[in-house]
């Protein structure tokens, strides 16, 4: 009854032989390839001290649109405490300089890590100097950005709140003063 | 058994005598009293012509806060519907002059018209033709102000959009590209 | 030498026989009908009470565009000093109902008022109650409408602060964290 | 007659003795001393391909509110021209990292080069990988910075076109329609 069999490769991991019995099946597999997306994370060079952000970040970066804002919050949550134990196992100080990289896969709008794909690469400070002190560089660089930014939150939240307070002043001046076809008579 | 008796004003109706058995019963009655709101809308004198967007705007005005926008815009085309019935009965023309009350209450939420209340004074323009003639005024004049409350409504559309891209390019900026916490983190 | 005349009539005045000695002349005669327009300004009816606000508005209406603002305001008051006399003479009290209408010129961007195509209509409250009090309600309409004008006013205003605040701040994020040209170096 | 003499220190050079002959003199020294404020630009680690932009905007970052903008580019304009030069007699690459920092002054509200004060360190790819490698993501992260300035300042541009608009609109709304008193009135 068996027609054949295919070695399908879950992401990350081992390859499964299966026995295909029908077309149903095959459509049912290629359907679960299409939404499994493996992808890859790399934090390039940054301080220990701000692997997290970067982390964070990186994964923002790399799958906007495809995984809700939420869930990137999560999956890199689950990553860096992950991460924060490992380099504290390894001994790495915060003034070091790191590079981590690691796979994961999309299933059903979820972050899914491969942790046996993960590579992390440390510098201390006594031996490179230079990309200790440069990296700290960018780190400050970065803080001055942030401010920026979180002015400018502020500014865009309180234009969003002004601009619904003018659309709804210009909704009453259409109720009461106008005549108007108004929104909910349509 | 029986303690006493109150005359009960029903809104826009007859009084009803009322007997009261306990203190329960009062205070359903006292409950009642604070959800129906007796109102009264006034037209204010207006052409034929324009009396259906006067009754919207007045009702409006009057009912703000108290009753759902949809409400009053079903409320005033119900009464509107029947004042068109009774304007055509009364042979008035669109160039004569009307003034329009009608009682009303507010029940959970709701409009109820008391038609039994309902007056119409109808001026006839070859015996009013000045009053005719300011109300026309008036009416223009309206018109003018409806095409620039459009054109505002236009531009508050506008920057409502405007605004909610900028909120969200400035959170795509502070999801890449700073360290700050998102909203999402919280 | 003299080729013809013609007779030139000066806006709200007397003609005068203008004898004409080249193209020239003639052309510098055209180019003068050009600037002068002879216009008409009406009240339509209006309570006494509000006469000026009302003369201030349809002024700005009839010649928007062609005059600068600050000289409306200044044609306006002149006209309306030179009623509040007229009136006050006339015996008009604020609820009667009263209808202007004078010419006027523009005249190298100047408004001049021709006082002698002045003309008031009164109309009695006693003699014209309903006229009257149709022409008090509107003033109650449109003292509504001063709030919500009022209001949104404020609210344009904050929306112009807030949006420079906006721009400059994009502004100096650009200047300090980004390799954008800037306007400057245009 | 002279009473005393005092070292003077001229920014970013050698000191000069001055011989004091009364009070004024020395006034008009304090007052010098006031207007011309020695500062140091430093551009941090950069890849040679992106000094000129690091010079920039550090020199927009350390000069914030003491110089006019259009004076910051023109001063950054002339050292990046001074710098090119040097760099290219160096030998340097488009993929070595540098570090170069100078003394300045700002006299009169223009910014004066210290070019003694010069120092350029270089780094050559070959025997700096990781620095190189790490100066190159920054740089590469600051292209998709600009990308998200680029288009919020497109934004931030409509914002206060629309503001504008909509200011325009309401007080057309309050000349027109309103009995309010206008600015041009005050």
């Amino acid at each position: 009854m068996v027609l054949e069999w295919v070695d399908f490769p879950l992401p990350g991991g081992p390859k499964r032989r299966m026995f295909i019995f029908s077309p149903i099946v095959i459509y049912i597999f290629w359907l679960k390839y299409l939404l499994v997306m493996p992808m890859e994370l790399r934090s390039g060079y940054v301080r220990a001290s701000g692997y997290a952000n970067k982390i964070r970040k990186v994964l923002f970066a790399v799958t906007r649109g495809k995984v809700d804002p939420k869930e990137v919050v999560r999956a890199a949550a689950e990553l860096n405490q992950y991460l924060f134990e490992k380099l504290r196992e390894m001994g790495v100080r915060k003034e070091d300089v790191v590079r981590i990289s690691i796979g994961f896969s999309i299933e059903a709008g979820e972050i899914v890590w491969d942790y046996d794909s993960l590579r992390i690469e440390v510098y201390r400070r006594e031996e490179e100097e230079r990309l200790a002190q440069a990296m700290e560089e960018v780190e400050e660089r970065e803080k001055a950005l942030d401010e920026v930014i979180k002015e400018l939150e502020k500014l865009a939240e309180q234009l969003r709140a002004l601009s619904d307070e003018i659309v709804e002043k210009v909704e009453k001046l259409k109720q009461e003063h106008s005549g108007l076809k108004l929104r909910a008579e349509e």
